[in-house]
């Protein structure tokens, strides 16, 4: 885009005693100036793009995403969840303080005079800022909607900066595990109902990995930082998350390696059995709650015929900082989804997938974190990850060449002859007071072959056909577009 | 809130020429500072509440949001709409120039790098934007989803900062009025499947004003400006709206009232084609082509059988920039909102609604403002104005003290006695994965009255209870909860 010199910009060279604010707020002044006559020739200078790391989703996408919110949202309600649903955008001030590093991915709006607001990151905040304001102790709730960061996009795997989130969450006070082994049973239900292909769903407790820590020999400070190295092992081989620990964050090589035995333990209810009689681990009063707990939780998941899917992997960290107890991610293990292979330590290699679809876990604390008085109302949710399950759906609906419908018009009415344009509208009204999803074209005397073209590309499976003769006669013919049938005449 | 002198603010005072953007730039470092220390004494200090002109919606809510929600897609889906959704926000100058003085009510993101970010203002131009950027000349989609402006709220009202919007536009070169009477058609649909009460549809067209404007003599660059004077008719009386016109616009007496004259007329298609022997009017070549169309429209809409709440009023306008032809808007007559009683300048006294629950019209211009070339794709549409509806709608659940259910649980599996957790969770594991919404306690031993108790506040027609004798004989106790029967035994 050429900049031209205006006797305004010519003007700025003969301050020399410029600041660089200065110069940034002349810019914007002139660029503002710009926006106003309308670019650079006044006229159709729009950059025709939506924002970095946003899209539009065309009718095809929608009719994807509907299908997939209806499988969700229908395991939802059948497990009793009411909905609500927050602002876009909340109070900065409620924001701050929840998302540890991530906060700078956090969007800010401009201040233009009044509060400062923020566009929500996620919907867990809003959720726990709802309960608090609205001294809610007790609800099953699911959100769907969508929330920003200021990540670096990756599209074509599905990430942008404006995604969906679909969360569904368990507050109150209740008896151990029951609410966790149901969020798990939810993701279990969802990802075999979407039929995504196998997937495993990893389970491991805040507790477990804090207790591993402190026996381990990790200072009480560098915890959370040693945690988010440890989430990353699903991405990075364990020898550069261990370097990772020992250079960068100043780790012990003894207790980077001590760690590194531990995380790379997978099982079932007879790990967690066998970790409680571990002479280490046994030490730490947490490990052993957290422990305790999984044993349990394999326990009611063996009730809701969920175990299959389930492993207890105590690699499984997770970024955020407020869960508390049990966290989970589930991943999809075929599908097409990029794959890696990782050595595991007993030897055999495993296919271990990158596309996490689902996760969550139990945040005791964070609505306290609002309350004035602290009072804490216990949590436990599941967020499933949509943005990466509709790219495999449009993915998969690519690949089978399969036409997807966008409407779902039942009859077009057409006529073959001229000056018929009154008749049709009458008609088409007549059927939509029926509650019949009809069409017509809006041209006076639109051509026969190019209305069944219309049929035949979106996928219309009747025609009415008026013409002349059926008039007379008081009929509508009715044509089957597939098979050009014309079994009816009313 | 008390604001604790730090040393830092005591060390101000030694600065006596400080400017007053340090103040400011200080100010926001010590408030920072502050946040990030957690507020006044580290800990529970913030502000429980929503932003400004925005609300959550609660369970009640949203099931009353998506009972309109069904009803108004249903009709979408009825008239062969596809649906299209975009990011919420917009490249800055994507907006700028489309909405004439209503412009600073745009909400901007931050400048954090990057892009300039502007929150979405309407749906249209989103629209608009998506038809250029994809080349799309033939579309009839809607598009459910907020809005952003930085209005002054009326919340008892229903008007928000956050609200959602409804479109249903039709883009694509057809014959004159076929697709501007199908949006009528629509919401004469929805409005009549709501069940709001009795409703009245106002019909005018851009070119009519225009050429009224120029007969009457209104000088070019003052049509606009009286166009918006004119559009403050539903809630001025015509004295004040001359006034302005007069006094405020500089507009000759005369000229105001040959205005005054034409905006008090209100009728048919009798109407317009008096209006088309009018010596003025039909000086106006603008003006006969609107009239002429009008003509049209109301034939069409005879068809549809839609003329009964249709009516032609010159004093309709509409604030927005970018229409170019047919312009309407329909208001509830009844159904408890607040009406004005207005003199007619005919001697009759007329209620007219304040509560506009939908408007639109046809924009031929916008589209092309995006293209590159400025291509040009004609566009109708209309807007449902949903947040309205809402409110009603709620209004009356309140009214009518009417149970409305959150949920839809069919069956509760509660126990009579203790120690049956297990035997609960089997059985709504059973249910859920026979595709019945079920819920279960989340205690090892709730009591039996808690458990009926749950089912009488949520709703829930149908308890399955488990005892230690039923589990022994193998079956399973339903009971109906309203009427305490338990007919069967599976």
């Amino acid at each position: 885009m050429g900049f031209r010199a205006t006797p305004r910009v010519r003007s700025l060279h003969s301050f020399p005693g410029i600041t660089v604010a200065q110069i940034d707020e002349e810019v914007a002044k002139l660029l503002q100036l710009k926006a106003q006559i309308g670019g650079d020739d006044g006229k159709h200078q729009f950059v025709l793009k939506t924002a970095k790391g946003t899209r539009d989703y065309n009718p095809k996408q929608m009719a994807i995403r509907e299908k997939v919110f209806s499988t969700i949202i229908g395991c939802f309600k059948r497990h009793g969840a009411e909905t609500i649903d927050t602002p876009v955008f909340e109070l900065k001030e409620t924001l701050t303080g929840k998302y540890g590093e991530d906060s700078k991915l956090i969007y800010d709006l401009k201040d233009q005079g009044g509060e400062l607001l923020s566009l929500r990151y996620d919907l867990t905040v809003p959720f726990a800022r709802y309960l608090a304001m609205n001294k809610i102790t007790n609800i099953k709730r699911y959100h769907i909607a969508k929330v920003y960061r200021r990540d670096n996009p990756a599209m074509t795997r599905g990430r942008y900066r404006e995604f969906y989130q679909c969360d569904f969450d368990i507050a109150g006070q209740y008896d151990a595990m029951i609410p966790d082994a149901e969020c798990l049973k939810i993701v279990h239900e969802i990802l075999s109902g979407l039929d995504l292909g196998d997937f495993r769903i990893k389970v491991n407790d805040r507790r477990i990995l804090d207790g591993m820590f402190a026996v381990c020999g990790v200072p009480d400070d560098k915890f959370r930082t040693i945690c988010s190295t440890v989430d990353k092992l699903d991405k990075m081989p364990w020898e550069d998350v261990r370097k990772e620990m020992v250079n960068e964050k100043g780790l012990s090589e003894e207790a980077a390696d001590q760690i590194g035995e531990y995380v790379s333990l997978q099982g079932g209810m007879d790990l967690a059995e066998r970790l409680l009689q571990d002479q280490k681990m046994s030490q730490s009063k947490q490990a052993c709650a957290g422990l305790s707990d999984i044993k349990l939780l394999f326990s009611y998941l063996q009730l809701f015929q969920a175990t299959d899917k389930v492993v207890f992997d105590l690699s499984l960290a997770r970024g955020l900082d407020y869960y508390t107890g049990i966290i989970y991610e589930a991943v999809l293990t075929q599908a097409g989804v990029a794959t890696v292979s990782t050595e595991a330590q007993n030897g055999a290699e495993e296919s271990v997938s990158v596309g996490s679809v689902a996760g969550g876990g139990r945040y005791d604390g964070l609505v306290g974190m609002f309350d004035p008085k602290g009072r804490k109302v216990p949590c436990v949710g599941v967020s499933i990850g949509i943005e990466r399950i509709f790219s495999i759906m449009e993915q998969k609906a690519e690949a089978a060449a399969e036409k997807v419908r966008t409407t779902e018009v039942q009859v077009m009415v057409a006529s073959a002859q001229k000056n018929l344009l009154e008749e049709r509208l009458q008609l088409v009204s007549e059927l939509w007071n029926a509650g019949i999803k009809a069409e017509v074209m809006y041209k006076k005397n639109p051509k026969l072959l190019s209305q069944l073209q219309h049929c035949e590309e979106s996928g219309i499976p009747l025609v009415a056909i008026l013409g002349e003769q059926e008039l007379k006669d008081g009929v509508v013919k009715l044509r089957v577009v597939a098979s050009r049938e014309e079994p009816i005449s009313l």
